[in-house]
């Protein structure tokens, strides 16, 4: 049995490298590249399960994190967030040691990344389908050529693709909403492949909850999903898993009961859970619990969930019949909304036969 | 000038020191004793700007936070969150190195403590007064007798009073609805410290809306504010302080601009500033943007709003006419919604003359 008496992060290591599998048979049968996103587990450990199943290419959505993982020999490293001007310096550093692809979609950055770097760095535009949030509005040709041209012009970079990220995917439950998404994502995709024929690009797509859902892929090249490696909550509220998938919980020891109002109190708050929720018949819910035996945990047979959390505190709703089950003392094991957020604030992991699995650190790992 | 590359939470030690010198003086006038929450800074150089101001007892929200400042030389300190029962050595070890006071409210806890510590703990009950997150419904006297007895006969616990957090007023918009629930708990403490007169209890209560609200405190004794070193934007738009008292901004470089929709992206998210927010207009607001001079900062003269977050990516709405003024490179300072989870996330301070504080660091500092 584990020795916990402080909130503690629990993985489930038979789950994850099951969803790690899971994933790269479903690239394999679907004939894509596999890269996945790393920046939910952010470690060196599990990343090596990755490396297990052959997966030898990788995003990650910084710069320090693509460091971090370069120092641990990976090779072929995707940074899928938007360069930022004030760090080629560190870009530089990284495309000497590895082969480094990162998204662009602003002039000026194209033109001060061709300016500050020496060393090859493919880039893949960023394309926007609707999501809104980074990209080049898809059929926005004008720039797209014009950026085309800045990057054909320079001597180091390279122009890789067309990468997408659809998280409007992220807006919806119903899986004919979400179907819909990906058509026109994959339909835009498709245009940009045949229009940009001569350049050859390879086209970058893939988030969790579409790479889930689909088998196959259509004209897109590699897929670059990430949360998959832990799922949470919310993935299973909007179809993506099982519940039974989700590879984390957090454990908590249990610091007050209040029987006369069906509650009790948690030493696990949002600087534990984050503040992410999910509705659950018009309620808030920051986690659900689970049962933890001594290798796996198991729902419950009634539904319990963490209802209120405050910087330390979790209030959890017991029913009218379960407030006798729980004392003051015990470890409860609650799966977490937004797994990406929980395992940040929580930075290390304990695996159920009781192994620390460390996990990047932003401010003592640096470029 | 200060050199800035990627998301930093900026300090405003003038405003901080302010901030602190005033609730001081607030306790002095109003011949209370002030003992003040430091789980917003959790840092000992900051801590140590209170002990300038004549502070010498303290609070914290944990018992490895405990632990942090006892080996800073603080030599009086209350952990105002329940004891957990799997956590006695720390406490004993605590005890043996500082006056110890803690919070109680259950049964078991008082009785574990009792039976696994030996050096003095000075034990508070904590009371509800409509909160419900912790605490002894006030007027449950039964209960209240029966701990009073259960420490009274332990050898090294001490009965030292009632504590209060009346949080509901973090609920409240409206001055006249925390007066209210203020009018309500000062009137249930004082009947406890009436009806306990013989065990001379000592009150304590205090959150930083009712302290800043607030000049007098009737009955209590002791006040406990935290929040108030830093404030935020929650606490300004429940009336506790004005913007320009807000001691923290996260610094964070613009990766984008999109003229088009009127937005611009940066290197700041839920990972930076977490995933509180407020309400502005009927739309999300989980950061709002402030101009940087050289060593301070001010209000914009338009009032713009991070208005989406994800992992790392921040989302700041510009409204018709001021995408000309931002560009990729930009370095942007942005006042968090809740201080106390941003500063956890960022885990370091830059003083706006360039010196780095640190913090508390849960997983490096322990017991």
């Amino acid at each position: 049995m584990l020795n916990i008496s402080s909130p503690t992060l629990l993985l489930d290591e038979v789950k994850c490298r099951r969803n790690i599998s899971k994933m790269c048979k479903k690239a394999k049968q679907a004939s894509v590249c596999f890269r996945p996103h790393f920046k939910t587990h952010q470690s060196i450990e599990i990343g090596s399960w990755f490396r297990a199943e052959g997966v030898h290419k990788i995003t990650v959505s910084s710069l320090r994190m693509a460091h971090y993982f370069a120092e641990a020999s990976w090779g072929n490293i995707l940074i899928a967030f938007p360069v930022n001007p004030l760090e080629t310096d560190g870009y530089e550093k990284l495309a000497e040691k590895c082969r480094l692809s990162t998204i662009v979609d602003q002039v000026e950055s194209i033109r001060i990344l061709a300016e500050q770097t020496a060393s090859p760095i493919d880039c893949y535009l960023d394309i926007d389908t609707g999501y809104k949030r980074t990209g080049i509005t898809w059929n926005d040709h004008e720039t797209i050529g014009s950026y085309l041209k800045l990057i054909e012009k320079s001597k180091n970079l390279r122009f890789a693709g067309f990468y997408c990220h659809p998280g409007n995917t992220y807006n919806h439950i119903d899986e004919k909403d979400k179907l819909q998404i990906y058509a026109y994502t994959l339909d835009a995709l498709a245009k940009l492949k045949n229009q940009y024929a001569d350049f050859e690009p390879e086209i970058l797509a893939g988030d969790t909850p579409g790479c889930s859902l689909l088998d196959t892929f259509g004209i897109v090249d590699t897929i670059t999903p990430g949360n998959f490696v832990f799922y949470d909550l919310f993935q299973t509220s909007i179809g993506s898993c099982k519940e039974s998938e989700i590879a984390v919980a957090l454990a908590c020891p249990v610091v007050g009961v209040y029987p006369h109002r069906n509650q009790m109190v948690i030493h696990g708050g949002s600087t534990h859970f984050s503040k992410e929720r999910i509705n659950v018949g018009n309620q808030n819910a920051f986690g659900k619990l689970v049962k933890l035996e001594n290798d796996f945990w198991r729902s419950m047979e009634v539904d319990l969930y963490l209802t209120s959390i405050s910087q330390e505190h979790g209030i959890i709703d017991l029913g009218e019949h379960n407030s006798g089950n729980f004392k003051v003392g015990d470890i409860v094991s609650i799966l977490p909304v937004h797994s990406c957020l929980t395992t940040n604030l929580m930075r290390q992991y304990l695996t159920l036969d009781g192994r620390l699995i460390q996990r990047f650190n932003w401010f003592s790992n640096s470029c």
